[in-house]
């Protein structure tokens, strides 16, 4: 769980990065923000920004906001009541993110993984995505993503997003959806 | 079929609308850049141009850029193979788009169908898309749109996209994928 505070910058980082990038949310969606820290407590380490704009039975339209060096940790998408996972699409919009996806190994990657964290990140495929460029994601590939150093704003567009379903290489992660603003 | 010169303007004027939007795409996206007529021959008034980021088996994501005025004719997307029709939503990132579908008819709709094809438009119900506002469609329902005066930029998020199974009301409509660059 992280603090009101902590919530609030990262809110106001994210908007400025999605200003930069010349994106328009209502201010509703603006106030919704999901800030994931997957329950390890250092969102500003571990973690991203959200904006979900659809998820529907059928498919699903995310924004995802980084800010400098935040990293979404290593994880996949199986199968799920009979369905294949999720398949999704990252489009970089603005900034840079380093994607790291099962494959053939870089020698010399970009991105570390977050210090207390590094036996979890096994995925060592570097995909580097500049604005413009994008990357799809087969179902249940372990991956995982770092924004570059000024951060980065990535379209997601995938089938169904279930988020309760995904498998986390580090056991301690738990996803929780945080975008009540009572919170 | 329209000439190759007037594919090129629609092409230039459509790379405009992209900058002001502030929307990065490669070169090869720009070169590929679909201009659909729809068979009419007068892509000015009844066309738009597309740029498909991704279409698979199972989600589809596009940025639609409509010139000033111009319109994409009114059509649906019936179930297809046993699959439920094509579900989408649009999200409007840049200028303003004017969409029509079933429902309640607006007294005072703010666009006109295309002079010769009047008969044609029999959606009525108004949703005003400014950047930020978006739509989701559901399958198998009338729709048309019109872009404001000074053209869109618009997102669509959908399941897979299947042009060749849209119907349209207008029977004189021939829906063909134009990106060869060497037409």
């Amino acid at each position: 769980m992280i603090t009101k505070t902590r919530r609030k910058k990262l809110i106001a980082e994210s908007l400025k990065l999605l200003k930069k990038a010349h994106i328009v949310i209502t201010p509703r969606e603006a106030k919704n923000i999901e800030t994931a820290d997957f329950g390890l407590g250092q969102p500003e380490t571990t973690g991203l920004q959200l904006i979900v704009y659809l998820n529907t039975d059928r498919c699903c339209a995310k924004e995802l906001i980084l800010l400098p060096k935040q990293t979404c940790p290593q994880h996949k998408h199986p199968p799920v009541e009979g369905e294949a996972g999720k398949e999704e699409t990252f489009r970089c919009r603005w900034g840079k993110v380093y994607l790291y996806v099962e494959g053939k190994p870089i020698a010399k990657p970009k991105c570390k993984p977050p210090k207390d964290s590094i036996n979890y990140y096994t995925a060592r495929h570097q995909i580097v995505l500049n604005p413009g460029r994008q990357y799809t994601l087969a179902p249940d590939i372990w991956h995982w993503f770092q924004a570059g150093p000024k951060g980065a704003v990535v379209s997601e567009f995938s089938t169904k997003s279930r988020d309760q379903s995904d498998i986390f290489s580090d056991p301690r992660i738990r996803r929780k959806t945080v975008i009540d603003d009572s919170f």
